[in-house]
């Protein structure tokens, strides 16, 4: 099969025949791949950034977003069959850990990431395990879901851990009007009525934000947390969902959030600095957000089949994996980049 | 001033001039009635269903729904002034108890109930407690929102508690498309992605819901316990919402249940009568529900504002009560009766 | 094998020669039982009580309070040996649904029930899942824990789910000092600092609580109820715990709950009924109890290392089962009965 | 009345007549002081630290940990009586807002803090509302329980929000054997059945802590991080108690806290300074921690009137005031120090 393989960190990944998947293990599923997303997580692959979190041994193959068709299964898995519409959770779990059974299977003492630490989807098919797949609504196709399976996970996640906070009357910034930041918008509108506030730097994403359900939109322009202080009575927001966390967005982001209220951090590349007198006196919380878990995900999808949440998308084939990784990079995609092989 | 008084048990209330009530504690509170929602519960007043639960001593006055306008205030009110619109938590709370504190306040340990166990709004000015009242948002009308103060926060309240259950993928039904059902629907879609099922006998009833935001409908024609298990794939729902409870409902709304579900008890009449056999070999729960907290109200005046909760509603002048007893009795109210003084 | 087999409905079990079984499919485990915990499910079983609900075929091995050692694996287990000492989750659950992977396995879709649906631990050996596998702490003998199994841990997951209503100052009564109660009173001991009330129509069962950590004991003579009024100055406790159900507990528990508080179903034979206005008007809950999860089970072996929860036993060899089940049923047997093979 | 004024800051408290302060609001009550507690925070007032924070204009009295009896109630004052004893909530808070109608008065809109921005209790007399008034179970001395009143408090609010996490078989690693750290383990030790796991530099501290009720105590000699991640398996713990806050404390904390786990500080003095991506990538959170709420001083008390809870103090008179704070100041100063007058 063809599969987009990363030979030498620094250097493109070649595109190239490799040998087919096939379940080993009783659990095993190989899935025919309907579509891979695009993450800049992959360009800061590709530059060596992750080379020593993961120590995967080179070559192997990207892509930690996919969907697509079940394709073969292993001799005990029961629940599905060839041919099955699937979204892949990002994780391989074992399900024997208190984290895999208490919700939480994100912390599985034992996981491995496909396109990550392990062969991923940017390939004609993929090995993954049953406990990963979950199966598509009628109708779904796999690529107009295949970027909720990591992004879109991630915010959803962030907002279902909001939602005590979150009543009528409430204020939830969040910070960045791009990939993320529009999941975690229309599942805050699908999910709760709080008041959502905007911030972005870009003045035509903002616009786009009101569509997706926004109340309020922030340009990011230097005053803008004297802004949302102005909105929130001087108070500021019961939860701040940071997607950007760098560049000053990790300092506003606790500015902004109120007494007893919560900074979800969720984007990264700055540094969280606070002088614990600032956490105390004011009670407030500095909450970690990582991908979702399995049940998330069956959550998310079920909110994309009821049409409350969508992820705009541009297709690219397999072969041109690094024109859509110059798009990327050159800020020229518009919405998420997805392979199709 | 004019008030609708109660003399006798079976005798309609008689509109006739009372003593103009007057601040007498440091934070009373007299309100200058705009509207008083005319409920179900007066016509049992009055046929005397609770004269040994209430123990008010008559002649009193009616109505325990009600908004205005903030008349006179006692000495040590600060943060009301005359003029202030304002809705009225139906019940005056000390602020000293357990229950006060934690955001509890209908388990008052010495609370009263206008209209119930002591002179109510169906008047021209209102007797209450600063602890009471909650101002409304600029433009919006006393009567417009009076129905909200004790139907509409019930059945906010029971939605509330039931969020937590109500992931996206899960199914609330909804047990009668009357006035509190026609909240609880709205509040639902407004804070939730579930799918709402609505249960009534009345096919108008049923299409109207389609409007405040029901996702399935189904008629209470003796079937309909088994059109829920169908919709649900045999399991029943994750909660459900029984704003009925009698004749037949009450039993029902347990069935449609689901293992490991709740069944929120919050119309009565009837008794819930389950083998504890099956209360333990489901795990299913039997949840009750009174009226929601001022901190509730609160909330669903932050819904209502923002456009996501109203209430249907008929005005009368204050000397027309029986009038609009008359025509509730005999089910020719469409909305909420509101007595406009 | 030896295994206790039940032949006929209505005729006691007979011990006999089987053949042992073997682990077939990649995740089974046959672990070599140690002890097998004797309840009083299993004469209702014997009675035929079970025999529509289980639907087992006849004959069967009983026995679903187990412990034990590690014999043999499937292929794909990897985290248990032959020799590892380990108790049993009660259930063979799927560990691919929602409810296995959310904390709540007991409610899993396609679960199975040794000793209830299928062949049970009254063996020498038992198969089961890898899924349904505790390991031990050093030390702790199979036999000494075995009914913690499922006794033990209906009783610590009921209290697992009343301790956040369990604040210092409430009260929770405890009704029955049985088997299962023994175990409440000491899981509530360990992990809150409630007032435990225990309620018991034997005196010396009472007697003997105190020293598990009760703070009141009341005989249920006819007055215990206004006795647990007078204890909560007229209110009740928040939580009542009833591990009866049945010949009026299940009548008195829902009496002694305070307004906003919740009664818990443990016990049961009798029938919860309620008129829908007291549930209503106080708010109070009805809250069903099945057996733990997974995690409860390690959570209680954790509290039985650290030496805060332990059961009285008396054991039995196999061959000896139904001397055991005639001291159960003669009310001879002081503690839990134990089947040793 | 006597009190201890403070006149200039950088300069020592006197000990002198002031007039006697009266009930002037509805709700006010005039305490007479029992014990007043000594806290390093008196030091930091005398250094002038919370001169910009408090703007409190000089002179004026210390002492914000105050117990006593009531002496004069204000008129609409019903359910206190003069003579009766009682311990109160460090802060004056106003009953009206949403904070403090949902158990969290702490966050309160409009509060005073006695003490620290108004006067205090190292006085014969205390002025306070109503609001603030805990009475105390029949027998208990105000003056053994006084500090609990803030020191006590801060320590059972912070331990209450983390019992959640603290399921029987986790971990809780208490940073600090002092005033606070001794509350905490008590708490602990009364309310779960957490592993508790003391660290300190001072071994004579340490040794203490076991009669508290600790499991674990390492000495914080450089090693000690690493020494946490042996016992927990090299994971860390899920909840970690930050008594400290400085000197590495806050540093030390987070490195010993699980994926998943949380870093309570409470202590304060140096700066959290975390990676986004440490944040993000295990998914850890640090919570803020201020003294607790109302209802948890009456908790608190009631662990106290249990015998759960109680702190070492050494008494001084008022006029000694001096002397307690050189006694402080050097460390020469056994548990609390407390002021009566």
């Amino acid at each position: 099969m063809k599969a987009v393989r990363l030979h030498r960190y620094h250097e493109r990944p070649a595109v190239e025949e490799v040998r087919d998947p096939e379940p080993t293990g009783p659990f095993d599923v190989v899935v025919r791949v309907g579509g891979a997303g695009l993450c800049r997580t992959d360009l800061h692959i590709v530059e060596g950034q992750w080379a020593d979190r993961s120590n995967v041994p080179l070559p192997y193959t990207l892509g930690h977003e996919n969907a697509g068709w079940v394709h073969a299964v292993g001799s005990a898995v029961e629940h599905l069959s060839p041919g099955d519409a699937v979204i892949l959770h990002p994780l391989i779990t074992c399900g024997f850990c208190r984290a895999c059974r208490s919700g939480d299977d994100v912390h599985c003492e034992a996981s491995r990431f496909p396109g990550i630490d392990t062969d991923g989807g940017m390939a004609e098919l993929l090995h993954t395990s049953a406990r990963s797949v979950v199966k598509l609504a009628p109708g779904v196709e796999p690529a107009s879901v295949a970027a909720l399976a990591d992004a879109g996970l991630t915010a959803y996640h962030a907002v279902k851990k909001a939602l005590p906070l979150l009543y009528p009357g409430s204020t939830c910034v969040v910070v960045g009007a791009g990939g993320l930041g529009h999941i975690g918008i229309q599942c805050l509108r699908a999910m709760s009525a709080t008041r959502v506030v905007v911030l972005d730097a870009n003045e035509e994403a903002l616009a786009l934000t009101r569509e997706w359900g926004a109340d309020e939109t922030v340009v990011a322009d230097g005053k803008h947390v004297d802004r949302v202080l102005e909105l929130t009575d001087g108070h500021g927001a019961q939860v701040v969902l940071d997607f950007v966390g760098e560049r000053g967005a990790e300092r506003d982001s606790w500015a902004m959030t109120r007494r007893a209220g919560s900074d979800f951090v969720i984007g990264y590349g700055g540094t969280v600095q606070i002088p614990a007198i600032d956490v105390i006196s004011t009670e407030r919380n500095v909450i970690g957000n990582l991908v979702g878990s399995y049940n998330d995900l069956v959550e998310l999808m079920a909110l994309n089949a009821a049409g409350d949440v969508h992820m705009l998308t541009q297709t690219y084939p397999l072969d041109a994996v690094n024109d859509a990784m110059d798009d990327l990079d050159a800020g020229r995609l518009r919405g998420r980049g997805i392979l199709v092989p």
